[in-house]
């Protein structure tokens, strides 16, 4: 069995890893997209990579939910604009017009969006390895999303993830089953620009610190 | 800016898409490691790419902590220990003796071991993005475990994460900052095996299902 595996397994060499560090470095959270259409059945091709990620004692408790219908949207979007104008009342008085400034969110543009849940009422995975740890599902369906991201981007498709949102009245919105919990709402689309630094950090909001920082030994 | 912006950036070719499948493909959550260790600086390097991770609101909460001294490691093993006989406790009857089987970490033998945390009491990103939604700082640093995760594999190097541990007892054990939420235990080092099947799945714990079962539209 082993031989047969080790016979297969394919070589990764450093052109791909290269590769590799341009995608995460060109991977970015996208807010301004084109209008064009994605081709039809993309996004499912996408999900379909997603599900390789992995997940606590394989409980793949990832939902995805693709949301065509315009006045669903519309209620993202009113959602995402109260969560938003909250957000900017609670600004410290130095950055709030920095803040109302920024544009956070594609909900008016990207031509695809989809909103990922974590489905906490799955029996698959018998509960293994997160007993105490419960979140580990949740983080489970955190790393779907950064897989479809990377996957899209490796095909010039563009995500941005949008977190200013009610969880609560998404689900509701979205009229999902008992026991999803919202994770994130993804507008995916082709980016009208591409960089290799952080719109946030372009715009003065913040800026990347160097690993070092972050790094303790024990 | 925006034309010196596309004039650098890369082009991702089928090759390199479909080696990237094939890299989410062969990533597995690695529990039997070769005892050999990493080159010196392996890990801080891997740290460095994971960094390019997204964060909410550019906090770049993640925190890593390699953990290098041997009572630490130990009373890290017996954490893991006591929490998987609490789970095998805890396990349906049938199941229980298969669970008794399953090999779920590396702690005995992995040369490198990285505990990483999530830095709730961080400024970094002045709260953007995570007002109704806390946990996406957490999600940010499990998205950062699977980058450091693809880019060790595309070396050659396996991850292993552990979450039967407790967490208040991993962040004493490690005398951590105040603020900092555990989120998962890495085992790193070089697999005894390549597989393209989750471990889980081979000895019959649990299995993939098709990603159109995790799709709904709406």
């Amino acid at each position: 069995m082993e031989a047969k595996l080790r016979a297969r397994h394919p070589d990764f060499d450093p052109t791909f890893r290269d590769q590799l560090q341009a995608l995460l470095a060109w991977r970015r959270d996208v807010r301004r997209f084109r209008r064009d259409a994605l081709p039809q059945g993309t996004i499912e091709r996408l999900i379909e990579i997603a599900c390789l990620s992995p997940s606590v004692g394989l409980s793949e408790p990832w939902r995805f939910v693709i949301v065509e219908d315009q006045a669903r949207r519309a209620a993202i979007r009113d959602c995402f604009g109260a969560c938003n104008q909250d957000a900017l009342r609670q600004q410290e008085p130095d950055r709030a017009s920095l803040y109302a400034r920024l544009k956070l969110s594609g909900l008016d543009d990207a031509p695809s969006q989809v909103a990922v849940f974590a489905d906490h009422a799955t029996a698959q995975g018998h509960g293994l390895g997160r007993l105490t740890m419960p979140a580990t599902l949740d983080y489970s369906v955190a790393i779907a999303i950064h897989t479809l991201w990377l996957a899209a981007r490796a095909e010039g498709i563009g995500v941005g993830w949008v977190s200013i949102l009610d969880p609560a009245r998404v689900a509701e919105i979205l009229d999902v089953p008992q026991g999803w919990t919202f994770i994130g709402h993804l507008c995916v689309g082709y980016p009208e620009e591409e960089a290799d630094l952080p719109a946030l950090q372009r715009q003065g909001w913040e800026r990347r610190h160097p690993s070092a920082g972050v790094v303790i030994y024990r």
